[in-house]
């Protein structure tokens, strides 16, 4: 339930960050719609298509479109009345990526995987639609700014393994998780922190 | 038999689609090859992964690639002697996308699923051949070049399911939402036809 | 076993190959880590997923992720303290490239399937994972630089599905395979072979 209600909002946030940047990228109605869509179920597909999941999430239960298609559309008409805040993009991006990342470690973790493909598998599922609207938008994707990105990614995922080793409630050791990465990665745009630059060669 | 043949053609027409970019691009030979496929095979495997139906279309029939090879086989004997003409791409890329879309929604409909995933479905199995090719040939993708491309999918698409609806022989159907895809596609190609972009904000 | 080690060391390679890139591409850190796990990764999940063979390598075996890592964490120390020889990237993309490629066609192999998918199945294995590592890493994808790059690739599984035929041991059908994409590989960039191209069109 608890894991629904994430997933759901997720798929609504990323679906606001999707007609941020199709607005961004002067792309018509439908496009806006598209990579609303695209954001929002790419990396729940990703996630279960490499578990096997079956049916993926957005074919077994409709509700995951209509909450696109009302997110997108009351996004839309919001940006047609008002400038949308200048960091919305970054802050909509941002809670998409903690909420998918945390609930694409729990469902590895539930199918029993080992800690360090649970952290992969959240860190894809985290980054993957962010990437494909970043592509698809033609902009540099975030994940690329190197702002700690899937860092964050990765760090909230970790303290939320170590809360659940630790016996934590799992509800809290979810918030915690989602905080940790909307932490990290808000600062680190704020801050500008990033992790040290591999050694450039020639 | 109906939706075989339709496959079939799909197929080859996204296979020469592939060769024309690829030619454009420069590619060489096997670059050629190497597009037709991914172009033609694109659409229907992500259809397949997500509908779960395996083995995927291409790897259960192997006259799917041997369509490719003689299409694209053709094409490359044709544009040594004669230039295509003009719109050769756009046409074989708008047949193609017609037919797939229809072919993406009929299989999902046919799995009982509700009419708003029958359409992304077939939206997505209509353009993913397509976006591939283009994203490899380093072209700015047709879908983005805002001539109602996923909304020439989605308006045959939505005919085709009205058609079914008021009963109309599946074969009608069919027919009526290729012709309305392609129809769409020409004439948004031909008179510039867009819809409206959302709002330019920054 | 022989597969399995094939395997183990093209996933190192394409992991040494991925942090090369982002060394290049002036990535961080965890973008080398990053890059390295989809290099290495990305065409063996291509393979499985295609062929629906679940759980997928990396999810069934940990190993393939601590190998990823250890070679890509050796590769950083490595280039922290010296440059790396001048062709070290096109080298451990040839050697992965010439693994996955007859790993790849091994399995659909004894999945029973057609040659033609064979062929296809190993060269899309083979090119999936340095593709993906020249478009996140913002580089002109090696397999268009057009020296016979799936070129090579089918090649050698051509040579090491005849040699099957001509009842050779497996072991040495793979051998020479390996070897034959390593050789074309190499030399296509040594002495810039390359097919003819598609004749250029307006």
């Amino acid at each position: 339930m608890l894991f629904y209600l994430l997933d759901l909002i997720g798929v609504a946030v990323f679906a606001v960050s999707g007609v941020l940047a199709a607005s961004r990228s002067g792309l018509d109605l439908l496009g806006g719609f598209a990579l609303a869509a695209l954001t929002a179920i790419g990396g729940g597909t990703l996630r279960d298509v490499l578990l096997n999941r079956h049916p993926i999430f957005w074919i077994r239960d409709a509700r995951y479109l209509l909450v696109i298609l009302i997110a997108a559309a009351l996004t839309m008409i919001y940006i047609v009345f008002l400038p949308p805040p200048g960091n919305s993009l970054l802050m909509a991006d941002a809670l998409g990526l903690a909420l998918f990342a945390i609930s694409g470690a729990q469902i590895a973790e539930s199918a029993g995987l080992s800690p360090l493909i649970v952290v992969l598998m959240g860190a894809m599922t985290g980054t993957a639609g962010g990437m494909l609207r970043d592509v698809m938008s033609a902009r540099v994707p975030l994940i690329f700014t190197q702002d700690l990105y899937a860092t964050a990614a990765i760090a909230g995922i970790v303290v939320y393994l170590l809360l659940q080793k630790l016996s934590t409630p799992r509800s809290l050791a979810v918030g915690v998780g989602v905080v940790v990465i909307l932490g990290v990665r808000v600062m680190a745009v704020v801050f500008g922190m990033h992790l040290p630059r591999l050694h450039a060669l020639h």
